[in-house]
């Protein structure tokens, strides 16, 4: 007995046969990694900012496409992650976007409270990095947001950091 | 003998000893996947479309930096990867970014040629999945681009396609 190619995927994504039908095929067919993940950018639909980077499992896509609310999966806590369920800064999804080779997701989103990162800024992305040769000094970084939307303390309480050293 | 947390980094990258420093602090201290990988997403930064999701390891981040021209590491061939030295559409970098935990790149760039994408249109997200209940049914997507921007037969000639089923 052999094992399909789509064993245990949602009925609802399409199967992977052919380079073709996946870049110019009309519909979904979702690659996930070894750990059943797929990369996701986040983008606020308005300014185009990147407000952060997540993984979705194949449920929290699903949900998303069927609530039109940002799922994703949280790797440090190993569950399902309905964005702003603990903090109210819920992502409403404008669009939805998928890749060539449909292994990476880009969501368009309008947030409730205008602020996604954990740390209390507006976006994940708060601190760039110059260009240039630094031999071998240490990079330096700028922050690139004058000061936080919210304070995470009030926000999440006791709810454990979700950054991995 | 213990092994040093940061054994084997390049010495312009710092070392991640806490929340605070990697999360507030203003050195570069990227955190590579099990892989020696970290995730890209790069942006058109005129339009603030999203053109593609990468992987960089410890060398292509460093290159980037150095060069200002987007290198990659890809994972189809295995090697580093200045983009658009095969097809000419070097990405120009205009900003770096980091996200909060440091385990996360934004790239905005000027594209030359401004195309993106092996299968020949702008941005490698250029088709849409649309919000709402499928039931059961096949999730159909929709095309976001009208048209390829170039052919990629007449690029890339013969070389291998990087999409995996």
């Amino acid at each position: 007995m052999t094992s399909l190619p789509n064993a245990g995927r949602p009925v609802q994504f399409g199967p992977r046969l052919s380079v073709e039908a996946v870049e110019e095929g009309g519909f979904l067919a979702p690659r996930f990694n070894a750990d059943g993940l797929i990369p996701v950018v986040t983008t606020d639909a308005s300014s185009g900012e990147v407000l952060m980077m997540g993984m979705m499992n194949a449920e929290a896509l699903l949900r998303t496409i069927e609530t039109g609310e940002a799922h994703y999966w949280s790797r440090s806590r190993q569950c399902l992650w309905h964005k702003g369920a603990t903090s109210g800064l819920i992502q409403k999804v404008v669009q939805i976007r998928v890749d060539d080779d449909q292994d990476a997701i880009w969501l368009r989103v309008q947030v409730e409270g205008s602020a996604s990162c954990h740390v209390g800024y507006r976006s994940c992305f708060y601190r760039s990095i110059p260009v240039g040769p630094f031999g071998d000094a240490p990079i330096p970084l700028s922050f690139e947001e004058a000061a936080k939307i919210f304070d995470p303390v009030a926000v999440y309480r006791d709810a454990p950091n979700p950054t991995q050293l």
